[in-house]
């Protein structure tokens, strides 16, 4: 039926955002509800079925008009049996049956994945990689993360490990640690986070000067988007750590592109609002890492949906799991 | 039928490889023509036709007793028309219709691939890969290759441009410079030639001494091979050419492996027959480099096919675009 809506569900540890998206991957409503994590999260699938079927009051419309939910959850998941393996901020036993407990509560096919793999293909679905079918996407947030897809499908992996670029070892000896164990990640670079670490490590040596020390003795400490801004009026500093960012960002996407030349690369996250400062810099680095035959057909891009990309992403999940 | 056979062929510049192969991807029958680059390469299809007729007699089999014809050729190839876009070595015109040519000439379906992702498939089908769906294969000679396989089938890329890890950047600054153009690419380290360009600028230093050094002054050059087997023997200088070459294969292959997180990537090629010395150290890099979910899964192991992963790639070929 093609006047059917999908559901699609982004769930998060504080905030669960849920849209009825059309067959286009268009938004027709979206709204967020706070996510229950007590009682070992047994509210949360009740809460996001309660959601859905008030919205679909307020829309006047029946159950009838929903295909499915497609859902991206924080975590590694089994997508063939819809099971959450293990997830430390929802309260969640490990193996939480979560495609079973949506589907039993909605009477609808679910799908689900993970948030990282949603956003990806909601990029690619109806976003900065709109009909590409090797894209992969690298969300720079509080952490680095991602998403692979060739010829079409999510690339997994053997371990549901696939996609994790912010744990690609950018510095091999003396990086920083990372929270995955090892040192030297691009997360302890790229990530906000890591950009902050950057920046007060420069910024606490006495000899620093510019605005964003001002910036910095003022507040007692930086975000990214300070240095981003500062970087863009020229500051000195700013624009050194600008740069460590940019040449460790287009160095690991240039590899990625020498080994599989997908057709665009999208940089989405928080960190990425920075803009062309950001964009341009990686530009720069990935021309210069690349082989011809990549450099000249492998794009780099900013995401265009912002956090809508999640919640559409799971949409095209159903959508595709069900051949509509 | 069951009892169909497959043939597999591998062309390259100098000699064509062919093969009788069962649809378990066992090769019956094996044989080699000298490939012909005459007359733009006009004999090549012709003469390929014609020793797969011939070794049809005297095995007392009819044309029917082929299902079809798998083909891998060097260089970058639009696999859904089966044009060779360009290739220099062989005597053909750019975009030479090979699929259509030997389809004519043989009757026969036909499909064509190139030859570095036919060794990955090969590997998949009946190899150290075998009944693995994500698989990387890297192709250590003269050069260095590779095949990307996700979800069962060939990454190609935008521009076919995927599975280029030979020109993955090792060092991004002052490295040696490679045939592609860039400056510091894994090829230049790994491959034979790489091996050889190392050890010969060590040996160049007079305070170069061992068993290497002996070699060197002996025959006024070294070989990969006298790397390895010096390495073996406890050489110094050898040991330290051979950490610089499993270090960066090491690390390179970890984030493969950080980005795709395959089953198994698979070590081929000349270089590869060095067997445990090259793999032990590629291994011990590969752990410190790739992050937990990764190095708990990801195997690394040597290609066991040797040559005759082509033929039995290309065979898979057209076994899997007949859905045999």
């Amino acid at each position: 039926m093609s006047g059917q809506w999908i559901v699609g569900v982004d769930l998060g540890g504080t905030t669960t955002k849920l849209a009825f998206i059309n067959m286009d991957g268009e938004i027709l409503h979206k709204w967020e509800i706070p996510t229950d994590n007590s009682n070992e999260g047994q509210n949360i699938t009740i809460n996001i079925a309660n959601a859905i079927d008030d919205k679909l009051g307020e829309c006047n419309e029946r159950k009838t008009k929903l295909a499915g939910i497609g859902m991206g959850a924080p975590g590694p998941i089994n997508y063939e049996t819809g099971v959450v393996l293990n997830v430390v901020n929802l309260g969640w036993q490990d193996n939480f049956p979560l495609q079973e407990s949506l589907h039993s509560l909605t009477g609808l096919p679910v799908a689900i994945e993970n948030d990282a793999n949603c956003a990806a293909l909601g990029e690619m679905w109806n976003g900065a990689g709109k009909g590409a079918s090797d894209l992969v996407c690298v969300t720079l947030g509080t952490g680095v993360g991602g998403g692979v897809i060739a010829n079409g499908n999510i690339v997994r992996g053997i371990n549901g490990a696939a996609g994790e670029i912010g744990h690609i070892t950018s510095i091999p000896f003396g990086g920083a640690p990372c929270n995955c164990g090892k040192s030297g990640c691009l997360e302890t670079i790229a990530s906000a986070t890591g950009i902050v670490r950057l920046a007060e490590s420069e910024l606490s040596k006495p000899e620093s000067k510019g605005q964003l020390a001002v910036v910095f003795a003022k507040n007692g400490k930086v975000t990214a988007k300070d240095v981003f801004d500062n970087a863009r009026n020229g500051d000195e500093l700013a624009k050194k750590i600008l740069n460590e960012v940019t040449f460790h960002l287009g160095f690991a996407l240039a590899n990625i592109a020498n080994t599989l030349n997908p057709e665009m690369i999208v940089l989405g996250g928080g960190v990425s609002r920075a803009g062309d400062i950001l964009l341009d810099g990686v530009k720069a680095n990935f021309s210069q890492f690349t082989f011809s035959a990549a450099r000249e057909s492998t794009k780099l891009s900013l995401a265009t949906l912002g956090n809508d990309a999640g919640v559409i992403g799971a949409a095209w999940l159903i959508k595709n799991k069900l051949n509509l």
